[in-house]
């Protein structure tokens, strides 16, 4: 008998007519013999109009009632689950995120879990039941206020619950069948991956792949539990997350997919004095902004002016905030402007096989010259060679890295089968 | 520094606009130099539109998991009032059931309340915050699961936490201007009353009047804690329930007011065998269904059969499952058959006066038969009368009632000050 954590997003669960399809999938996993752990999100745009509300009445609502708004919304859908594996003959009870012992900071929005009581859960798993639990949410160690874990919370609380409960996989349900070696939308003959290391999603996670949160692979690499990736409206195999790359075969292949992102902006710093210590507060003062910088850049100074330009990119969402915060320093730091370009794309390359293939690199950038696709920037990690450029040409330049490395093929290839370089 | 409780309804807190009426007069009452607690039930139609979305996913949704479901309309509407407030520029904090600490039995849909522990409302109070607390709902003492407490639940909720923090007054804000000596809508010249007894309110409100719920005022009366009956639409004085008849004083007007309730049915069980024991066994069939019997009539015998009728009334909510109940039973107890009879209506006169005039039920039938009413049950208590009647009747058998007790004014007029019989 194994223990099987699922995790069902929004859309899986927007209607009383999907829940009952949810409901039937996992009586049929409770069936087969296994224990039942169920992480659900809110029904379709809940979290959306809950939001509205709490405009409607507030244009600066605190975060402490925001949180408590929000979370009705789990409580909604989870009592409705229960309910609708109750009407197939199985027992079902649902558990709000504090019941459920999870744990997190006080920081309402953005709360981190901290820990994982699940002593309610295994009670209820031992007398024969399916548990359902909300995800999104936990309660505040402190305060014992109710909290909520932002962005990618769900998929986050699943796996947390599966290393606490030691579950034998988590599977997380999406509208999707899986990891694709790029967005199918924008590369048709993308190729499904069914098995991919914690790192390789780790840095897809970063560079944009919208399937998992960077968050929840991080938690599973470290507590190692396998993630399945599947669709909620097929039985197609889906993708296992899985193992290190000290793991991988010999045989492995090089590069793993092209990620892409259209949701950062770029801030850049004109004419930043030349000093030991400057870019130092330039990014003190983003960081107590609690903005996240991903990439960047800082242009050679001219020896005749003494100054320099720092070019940063962060998420859009944070770009206000960010802007707002280098804006009041501008005087005590010294530089002379701010530019904001809100119209960037990033594309990257990712594969734990590159590591010992030093000529991806320029492969990479030479076929985005032939695509004329202009680059703006770059970074690279041991596993990722990354580009901005236009948000215009991302669409271009995704295609051409994934010809390039011949990353495309007919739709019964698998990723690690094909790309023989 | 008076400590008050206000408890808003769903139709005073139905829009995001009516929830910043309320966070006004909440403000306002903070201002005044009160603390205050708000107890706050769903918005508008939510409980409704959560029962209909169960009954989609299942026929017959089990108790705790329906329970999961609605106590999230409050959670909703808490949120939303405490942001409403925080924009007004004063600090609020909402607290479910279960933290506000109302314990309760595990009966889901109809939980007791046990025990109230307010200790975090209390520091919240201490810290200058005012509290928003979920009507309705609470935690079981044994399960720990979420319970709500089944109808006027957010009144009693009010009562117990006014109680629990031996606040100076609970103010139930409504849709009507407090307590009249009939329901204005049947009887235009009804007065307003100014002040009634916990006793003279439990027999109204058992009688049907629905300003307030009958736990609610019992709840009030054994802690001693006095109800003002408020409009959340009009600044007008409402009704003040509080003190006993004890302290009346002794000029105290006869009579009260008049109530109706068309919410009962009468089942009749004929040909009943006339033996020691028989109506007992039929009585504990019908709580063992849960039902609620309000009046019972049982008819002389006739020596010649050996057998009689017994009639009773109950909430015509009640009525299937009694009915059910009964007929599982006809032929161990060996009556004859059952009649169901949801067309009645029940017209009573409440006055704590009535203990020493005796004239007073001579005065009441005298009137229904000059109306042309035909009585067809009769319960009385020590301060009031009640008649059950053909449903068709029961209007112009409030009016009757009403006008030959010279209950009726002018606008100005209030109960205590005009009737001097």
């Amino acid at each position: 008998m194994a223990l099987v954590v699922q995790k069902y997003g929004g859309s899986s669960v927007a209607t009383a007519e999907r829940i009952k399809r949810v409901a039937e999938r996992i009586v049929a996993t409770r069936k087969a013999g296994n224990e039942v752990v169920v992480v659900v999100s809110a029904m379709g745009d809940t979290t959306d109009e809950l939001l509205d509300l709490a405009h409607q009445v507030s244009p600066l609502p605190p975060g402490r009632e925001l949180d408590m708004l929000l979370t009705s919304g789990e409580r909604i859908s989870m009592a409705l689950l229960a309910m609708a594996i109750h009407n197939l003959g199985y027992e079902a009870r649902s558990y709000t995120g504090s019941q459920a012992g999870v744990l997190t900071t006080s920081t309402h929005g953005r709360a981190r879990i901290i820990d994982v009581t699940p002593g309610r859960l295994r009670v209820a798993l031992d007398e024969g039941a399916i548990a359902i639990v909300a995800g999104f949410q936990g309660v505040s160690q402190d305060t014992k206020d109710i909290t909520t874990l932002g962005r990618g919370g769900s998929d986050t609380t699943a796996v947390a619950l599966a290393a606490a409960l030691h579950a034998d996989v988590c599977e997380i349900y999406t509208d999707v069948d899986g990891v694709f070696t790029a967005d199918p939308r924008i590369v048709p003959n993308a190729r499904h991956i069914k098995e991919i290391t914690y790192e390789e999603m780790l840095e897809l996670a970063a560079c944009g792949a919208k399937v998992l949160m960077l968050r929840c692979v991080e938690y599973a690499r470290r507590f190692g539990i396998p993630i399945h990736v599947r669709s909620s409206y097929s039985n197609n195999p889906g993708t296992m997350v899985t193992g290190s790359m000290e793991d991988l075969p010999v045989e492995q292949a090089m590069i793993t997919g092209v990620a892409h992102d259209r949701s950062e902006a770029k801030i850049t710093i004109v004419g930043v004095p030349d000093e030991p210590g400057v870019a130092a507060r330039v990014f003190e003062t983003v960081a107590s902004a609690e903005s996240n910088i991903d990439m960047i850049v800082q242009n050679v100074s001219t020896e005749a002016t003494g100054r320099t330009d720092i070019s940063f990119t962060l998420p859009k969402t944070d770009g206000p905030t960010a802007m707002a915060a280098l804006g009041k320093v501008q005087e005590k730091i010294g530089f002379k402007g701010l530019l904001y370009d809100d119209h960037i794309g990033k594309v990257s390359l990712i594969g734990a096989g590159m590591r010992s293939h030093p000529g991806v690199a320029a492969t990479f950038f030479a076929c985005l010259a032939d695509a004329g696709v202009n680059i703006e920037m770059i970074s690279t990690s041991e596993i990722r060679v990354s580009v901005v450029c236009r948000d215009t040409d991302l669409d271009v330049a995704v295609r051409a890295v994934h010809d390039a490395f011949e990353l495309g093929g007919d739709e019964e290839a698998v990723v690690y089968a094909g790309t023989g370089r």
